[in-house]
C-alpha cells in the first residue's frame, strides 16, 4: 500500500506541502498510520518502533509477517486493512492543509518527548492548530474535571490554572465544558500557555459551543489531536485522548469529577505513567466532588487545595512530610499555669503546673530566651503573643 | 504518704463509699495518683505498672528509690510532692460522691481495655458520670473537629454520628462546641450511645453552654474524665484528654478542623496508636476544612465522605483498594461504532470500529450474552441501557 500511496501524485504533493522539510514517504506513512489505527494501538506502535513508519506500513499492511507475535500482527492487519484507502490518506492531508493544521512527528524539535513515555501507545503523529512549541513547554500541569462542574469547581479550576499560567506553567486540558473550559480560559486570561487535546479532528469544534474558545486557544496556545481531520470523537477516542493529557502534564490535577467521570480515566493514566496525581476536595454533599474523593480514597491521589500545593506536586518526592514539631509538653504545662497579669513564683508555678520547681526554673530560662515569659519583681509573667 | 492517707478516717470512709467492692487502699492510691499527676504522666504509669498503685505511691512519694531511672523518678517525685496533700485526696473523693461520679479503675469489668494501648500513658483512673458500661461498647468511632464549625461541618458530623449510633456504634467525642457537640447530639437523637471525655473534672460543665448537653449525655451515655472533680481544664489537659478520645475509638474521624486545630492533636494520637484515621474533606475555600485537608496531605488520613466509609475505616485493611475493572477497550470501540436504531453488518462495524471482522464477530457474541447488543434481520443493534 505504501508504494501505491507514494505513486499518487496528489498525495505526494500534499505530503510535501504538509512537511516540505522531510521525506514525503515518512509523512505519508505517518498519516496513513494515523488514519488506519485507533489511538494508542500498541501493535502498530511496536511495529513502527521496530521497523520505522514506512517499513511498518509496508509489512503491517502487506503480505509478509515481520517479527512480533504472528497473532498480534495478524489481528492488527485485520483492524487496519478495512481503512487502508488512499482516499482517506489524501483527505487527511487535504483537510489538515485547509484548516492550517500542522503535522507534528516524533523526532521534531517541537515534539513533546513526554508523550514518548507512553511507549508503544505513544501517538504516531499529532495534528496541531496554533503554537506547536507550547507542547514542549518546560513546566506543565494537566487540569481536568467534570463537564457538569459547579460554580465551586469552575472557580477553583480558574484560580489554579490562572495562578499556574501566570508563572509560566503550561495548562493542559481536554477542551470540554466545565472544568476543562475554565482551566483553558483562565490560562488565556492571564496571557499564559494552554494546550487542548481533542478526541476528534482539529477541524471540528467539539463541543460545538466551544468554537470560540478553540479559536482563542489556537491564537495563543494550541489545539491538538492525533486523529485526522474529519474524525468524529467517540467514547474510545475520548478515553485514548486522556492518555495524552496525562502524559503531557508533569502532574495531573482533577478539580471536580462525578463518581464515574471520564476524568478518573485521565487520573488512572497519570498514575500508570508514574505522574503525580492531585485531587481537589469539595463538599461531601456535592456529587461533582465524589470522583475527587474517590481518587483520594482509592487512587492515592494527593489532596491539593491551592496552586502552591499543585507546584509542590509537580516537583514532589513520592511521599508527603509530616507536620512540624509541636511545643514541648512541659512548656505547655508551664505556660498554662502562668498568668499574663499576676506574677507567680517558680514554687507556685510548680504546684499549679504539676512540675518540679527545678524543672520550672529551667523551663522559665528557656522560655525567657524565646521572649515568651518575663521576670518581674514578684515572679514570672507569660508574655502575650 | 499512703499510710497517712489510710489512717485518715474520713478519707477511708469516702474511699469505701466510692468503691465498697475493693480494698480502700487501692481506691485511695489511685485517687491520689489522679490528684498528684498531670494526665499521661509516663513515669507515674511505669511506676504503677511495676509496683501497683499503693506501692508506687509509697515509693514514688516516699524517700526511697525503686527501679526505673533514678533521674526520672526523682523528677517525678518533685512534680508530685507539691500536690500530695491529704486534703486534695479527700476533696477528690468527696466532690465525686457529691455529684455521683463513679470511680472506674483498670481491671474493672467496665474498664475500657482500649485505653491500655496507651501503655505508661494510660489513665490511672476514670471518673464517670452516667453509664460506665458504654465505655467498653463493642464498636466505637471518635468523631472530633473544630469548635468553630460551619453549618456544613455540623450537618456532616450529625449525619455520620446519627448513622453510626443508629447501628449501635458508640460515638466518642470531647464535648466541645461545634463538631463534638453535633456528634454527641446526633447520637443522643437516635437513642444511641455516646461518651464525652472532658479535660477538667466531671463536676463542671466546660464549656458552660453545654451544661444541658452534658446532662443529656449523663442520662443515656457517659461523661468521663481522668481529672478529679474541681480540676480546671487547661491547654495541657485538653491535649492529654485527646489521647483518651483517640484510644477509645476503633477509628478517629475529623470532620472539620482549622489549620492549627486541636483536633489534629487527637488525629496525631490516633495515628501514633495505629488507629485508622479519617478526615472529611470540604470546600478548599473553607478555613474550617483546612485542617482536614492537611490531615489528608500530611498525615495519611483516609478521605471519608459517609458513614459507610467510616465503618469501612474501622475494619479496614491497611491500604485501600483500586476501583473496579473497566470495560474492555475493544468492546468500547465496537459499541461506539454501533447504532441503537440502524442494524449494521459485522463488516461495516469492523471498518467503523477499526477492528477485524473476526474480532467483531467474537465481541458481538460476548456482548449478546450480556444483553448489550442484539441481532436483527439485517445486522446488529446496540441495546439501550
Amino acid at each position: 500500500m505504501i508504494d501505491e500511496l507514494l505513486g499518487d501524485t496528489e498525495i505526494r504533493r500534499a505530503a510535501v506541502a504538509a512537511r516540505p522539510d522531510i521525506d514525503p514517504a515518512i509523512t505519508i506513512a505517518r498519516v496513513s498510520w494515523g488514519v488506519v489505527t485507533e489511538p494508542g494501538d500498541g501493535v502498530a506502535g511496536a511495529l513502527i518502533a521496530q521497523l520505522g513508519e514506512s517499513e511498518a506500513l509496508r509489512f503491517g499492511l502487506g503480505p509478509q509477517n515481520f517479527g512480533l507475535s504472528e497473532k498480534a500482527i495478524e489481528e492488527g492487519r485485520k483492524r487496519w486493512m478495512p481503512r487502508a484507502q488512499p482516499r482517506a490518506i489524501r483527505d487527511a492531508l487535504r483537510d489538515a492543509a485547509e484548516v492550517g493544521a500542522r503535522l507534528l512527528l516524533p523526532g521534531d524539535a517541537a515534539w513533546p518527548s513526554a508523550l514518548d513515555d507512553l511507549g508503544d501507545h505513544a501517538p504516531v503523529l499529532l495534528w496541531v492548530r496554533g503554537d506547536q512549541d507550547q507542547l514542549s513547554s518546560a513546566g506543565s500541569v494537566s487540569i481536568v474535571g467534570a463537564r457538569a462542574a459547579t460554580a465551586y469547581g469552575d472557580a477553583i479550576a480558574s484560580e489554579l490554572a490562572g495562578d499556574l499560567a501566570t508563572t509560566g506553567t503550561l495548562v493542559v486540558s481536554g477542551g470540554a465544558y466545565g472544568i476543562d473550559g475554565a482551566a483553558h480560559r483562565a490560562a488565556l486570561g492571564v496571557g499564559g500557555s494552554t494546550v487542548a487535546f481533542l478526541a476528534g479532528g482539529v477541524d471540528r469544534a467539539y463541543p460545538a459551543g466551544h468554537q470560540q474558545l478553540f479559536e482563542r486557544i489556537r491564537e495563543s496556545g494550541a489545539v491538538v489531536s492525533e486523529l485526522p481531520c474529519g474524525a468524529a470523537p467517540t467514547k474510545w477516542r475520548f478515553l485514548s485522548r486522556n492518555r495524552l493529557i496525562a502524559a503531557l502534564g508533569d502532574a495531573t490535577v482533577v478539580v471536580e469529577a462525578g463518581w464515574r467521570s471520564g476524568s478518573l480515566n485521565t487520573a488512572g493514566h497519570a498514575s500508570a505513567l508514574g505522574r503525580p496525581l492531585g485531587a481537589v476536595p469539595g463538599p461531601v454533599t456535592s456529587a461533582a466532588s465524589a470522583g475527587c474523593h474517590r481518587l483520594l480514597r482509592e487512587y492515592d491521589a494527593l489532596c491539593v487545595t491551592n496552586a502552591a500545593e499543585v507546584r509542590e506536586l509537580t516537583g514532589m518526592s513520592p511521599t508527603g512530610t509530616r507536620g512540624e514539631s509541636r511545643p514541648e509538653p512541659e512548656q505547655v504545662q508551664l505556660l498554662d499555669a502562668m498568668s499574663t497579669r499576676t506574677p507567680r513564683s517558680p514554687a507556685d508555678l510548680a504546684r499549679t503546673a504539676g512540675l518540679s520547681s527545678e524543672r520550672v526554673k529551667g523551663l522559665l530560662g528557656t522560655l525567657a530566651l524565646e521572649g515568651r515569659v518575663s521576670r518581674e519583681e514578684f515572679g514570672w509573667l507569660r508574655v502575650t503573643a
